[in-house]
């Protein structure tokens, strides 16, 4: 969890943090008004204030949410036993699960962490960079093990994080498929494409 | 290829959709103006007229010209001998090639298809619909002749446009992957993973 988001008015900046969060995937950060934001969560804008500081802040704790549970869970499955195969799965299934069960948040950090502040802005795309860094450490790990295909590593990542992204699209005209049944398949399809 | 770049000034509208696919790209459609369009060309911007009619029309020509691309390939390879997995292959393979060599037109035909005129639209997302139907059909023949895994052909197509579009992120922060390395890699790995 962001730290931003263990202060002592943690639940209710989360409540204002997932409506924020909403808005600024379907409008846009940049066209959403704390106005609409205060209507969104039921509250007058000037009493909005007493828990967050401003809109660029709600879009701060929003993208660091997402970040730092994709590190937190990535750190975990490092730590864990197990070979590198059932990593991947466990990190595959992450991704899903955050793509499926937090869309709005992961969209906005996803898409809108441009509009971030400067300082902001370099320490997410630091995070962001060494994510993707350990990502490719683990299948080249796998690759050695021989547990993997010989393939550049750096190809796996971006196609299996291109991949799973691409349920944005799935989100916007939802189809009757399962969630289960969508994990399982993209699980399968990603994984058996580099198991040796 | 498209109609509409058949007629008798092919070659000149042609070289300004070129121009006009890089600038929208980089500045979006929106924001690109018939003047900066006449700088890049290097004619003056009256002189664009006798060649297009106007921006929206430069939009329709690169969409379409994308969109007509990957339909006239789709037709060859339903009409070619072969087994299900290698025409998947030629599939993929070109995919990536037109994300590679036609990176410009790919990105806009893919982001602002959305700005086209009403009964433009209409026609585009119908083809791409079609598109994807033809392809969930392709892998749903490659599941009954048990070429392919039992999966959900629909997630099986998600799942291979979905990577193939992430090359968009490796255009923009380019690495030293030599192109076939990069081709053969997402090949395999989008493959193997529904291969029987």
């Amino acid at each position: 969890m962001s730290k931003i988001l263990t202060g002592k008015n943690t639940t209710q900046k989360d409540v204002i943090a997932k409506k924020a969060a909403v808005l600024f995937r379907v409008k846009w950060y940049k066209a959403t008004s704390m106005r609409e934001l205060a209507d969104a969560v039921g509250v007058e804008a000037p009493s909005l204030y007493n828990h967050i500081g401003s809109k660029s802040e709600l879009l701060q704790v929003i993208c660091f949410k997402v970040a730092n549970n994709f590190t937190a869970h990535l750190s975990g499955v490092e730590n864990a036993a197990g070979n590198i195969v059932g990593k991947i799965e466990a990190i595959l299934r992450f991704h899903i699960k955050m793509m499926l069960d937090n869309f709005d948040e992961v969209f906005v950090a996803n898409h809108e962490w441009k509009y971030l502040e400067a300082s902001s802005l370099d320490n997410f795309l630091n995070q962001r960079h060494n994510y993707e860094k350990r990502l490719v450490a683990l299948i080249e790990k796998g690759i050695t093990k021989k547990e993997l295909r010989k393939h550049n590593p750096y190809v796996i990542v971006l196609t299996i994080l291109s991949a799973v992204r691409g349920l944005e699209f799935w989100q916007r005209h939802k189809r009757n498929i399962d969630p289960q049944a969508l994990e399982d398949t993209m699980v399968s399809h990603l994984l058996n494409g580099i198991i040796k």
